[in-house]
């Protein structure tokens, strides 16, 4: 970037820090857990409630609110109606038990950043080549309702509509009512010709803490491969049953966990691998269980690693099946590839970084953020600031005051470069 | 039994056996699957609806109802108020999706054999001992609520009632205020003078079925160790998180099923184990999972074999949570000795066996009964009639009509013969 022409970086004001802290502090109240953690899943009440601030914030900071189908809710700040849209965001939706930053943090900064560069364009009487909006996405997490990125998935065409609206919970709950229920099943059209889309988010890893580093610029993902698969066994009683007569799914679920890791622990740092989540049917004391089914997943930076350890996967899924008599299905599979982000929009990042002598670093992402979603369609910048520890979906999830100020500060000179130089998104 | 001074052995007549029938199809119907199975959790809707069937038909057929707090149905049969009781009986809930048979058929038989009985000896003016009785037991399956056996349990003492109303299902409803719900948390006094129990039951196992039988008569039972045990972890991100980083309780709890079942499979026929049930938290497919909870089973004829096992997984649980860096605690253990029921009134059910022309032949139960509990304190007998294919737990758990018939008129005429022989229970 030269800077010759250019005018002098906006940054938020002592003001917008308050504001930011003030909002921090609100919205972390509504779903707080004991532990001084976070436990907001999609759609639920908290979810409502966090939404019902948010929008009321963003309405008394002159903002067009519009929510969508899938109740992702946008925050509009026009400057011309022709012009093409910047977009910034993230999600207030948690994991169970989780932390207070993983996500809220990139809506909380997007919506200050907007707000305080908007106030300021038009003090300055600068006139931006872009529109500056700030997103909530509906069910990043995946926790309650699967698969995860839901909102996002919708909005760039990944994922359907009706498909999204029919994701259960645990308790057969669908989206769509889950949604109607909080009152947010919007029917605003939300048609925006996106030029770019920037989201910041603590990086849930301790590269940045460890090398001293403010600010991570996100070059490139993780593959990821998530398969949903079902053992099937048969009901009988735990007791008179003979133990060679059994066909017991979670015995087969057990033998695949510990495969699971076993194929990560023999790829030493290329892979990461999990099972996270587990049903089980029927799940009484005294009957053998008859259906099981598991979400396993891998990661890695290297494609084909990762396809070579998803044909291993099956053969070995196969091969339990067989040993232990139980029938095995593949409910689902998907393979992410890994991804590049837009190179000009990193070059940006990094320029604005020297310019408010930020430290930043390239960094890679291994989990899904919904900026992977949007990288798909639209130009994007991914941002990450430090984790202390790299703990993340845990309720000792923390990022410091200062580190939250300056990723406030980046992203908001971020956009202002990036909606002033429209060279940025070539 | 000499015969010299016995009168004629009552047997039901085509009268009863048809209101078995029509009985049986009645409750069949209360929480009957697609399948053809019975799904009817213990205070569950449909408990207090087969509950309510059963009431009423006591009701009609001249038994006084009564139900204790813990929601124990008795259906009394008084010839004299001062004589003790010969209960027979079983339970009316089920395991989820499971077969028709199982406790329902006791209860059912021994309603009409009481009913039957009762009404041929005021008929021939024969004058029992004992007075007569039903029960159908709260919970028996454990399916629901947790420890099973607990009506049993409360009645012979070995469970407090305080603990039987704090027992919590899956969704955190005590069993107190389900009992409530369905309006079976009585308040009637039962403290009745037990002169022997006897119960009747599907074998669950495919003796009696292979060997042609038509009546086992149970002399002893298993040792069972049922253990609750929970690794502790640590919630995580299971994208960034490095491997070596997680604490996985339910890797640990992979590898203690797999453990489970390799133990049973060293001792061959000696031993049965299973882990029927599994709790894990927060059971989402992004966040390592940090609290999974496991119920173990061990079962064996032989309680040294049992103990010795029971020490080895103490080691084996250890190891692998030191393994896979979770904390380890045992929730709750418990130790069921094996045991041997009553001679004498197992030796009354061989001759009336025979008085019927009904082979019997001895059996033993790995499977936990009401009778166990019984056992404890009263003289029992627990008699099996057969199961096809030794099915159950399952939908598919079947026992012919002609099956179900001959073990009422065993159970009637036991009933007949043990309560005008009172050294039946010497």
């Amino acid at each position: 970037m030269s800077t010759r022409s250019t005018p002098e970086l906006i940054e938020p004001g002592a003001e917008d820090l308050t504001e930011f802290d003030r909002l921090f502090e609100h919205t972390s109240a509504i779903g707080a857990t004991p532990a001084g953690g976070l436990h907001r899943l999609a759609a639920s009440a908290e979810d409502g409630r966090v939404r019902d601030l948010f929008r009321d914030w963003l309405k008394a900071h002159d903002f067009e609110v519009r929510v969508d189908a899938v109740g992702n809710m946008f925050g509009l700040m026009t400057f011309d109606p022709d012009a093409p849209w910047l977009l910034c965001g993230s999600h207030l939706d948690s994991q169970p038990s989780a932390g207070r930053f993983d996500g809220v943090y990139g809506v909380l900064a997007g919506a200050v950043a907007v707000s305080s560069l908007a106030r300021q364009l038009r003090e300055r009487g600068e006139k931006p080549a872009c529109n500056l909006a700030v997103v909530n996405w509906t069910n990043e997490e995946g926790a309650r309702f699967q698969p995860s990125l839901i909102g996002s998935g919708v909005f760039t065409g990944a994922l359907s509509l009706e498909k999204a609206w029919e994701s259960r919970d645990g308790d057969g709950i669908r989206l769509k009512d889950a949604l109607q229920a909080i009152g947010y099943l919007g029917e605003d059209p939300v048609d925006l010709n996106i030029a770019g889309y920037a989201e910041i988010h603590v990086e849930q890893g301790s590269g940045l803490e460890s090398s001293q580093m403010a600010i991570g610029v996100v070059r490139e993902t993780w593959a990821a491969l998530k398969r949903r698969v079902r053992f099937d066994g048969e009901q009988n009683h735990t007791g008179p049953t003979p133990m060679a007569a059994r066909r017991d799914a979670l015995l087969a679920a057990a033998h695949a966990i510990t495969a699971v890791r076993a194929e990560a622990d023999q790829q030493g740092l290329q892979m990461h691998s999990s099972v996270g989540r587990i049903e089980v049917y029927p799940n009484s004391p005294n009957v053998v269980p008859s259906r099981v089914s598991l979400l396993i997943e891998y990661r890695s930076r290297d494609i084909d690693l990762l396809s070579a350890a998803s044909e291993r996967l099956d053969t070995t899924l196969h091969r339990i099946a067989e040993q232990t008599l139980t029938g095995f299905e593949v409910e689902s599979s998907v393979l992410r590839s890994p991804a590049s982000l837009h190179q000009g929009f990193a070059e940006l990042a990094h320029a604005v970084g020297a310019e408010l002598d930020l430290p930043t670093t390239d960094s890679t992402t291994v989990a899904g953020h919904d900026a992977i979603s949007m990288n798909s369609r639209y130009p994007v910048c991914l941002l990450f600031i430090p984790s202390s520890n790299g703990v993340s979906h845990n309720e000792a999830e923390y990022t410091s005051d200062h580190d939250m100020h300056n990723g406030l500060r980046m992203l908001t000179g971020l956009l202002h470069r990036a909606c002033t130089s429209s060279a940025a998104f070539r």
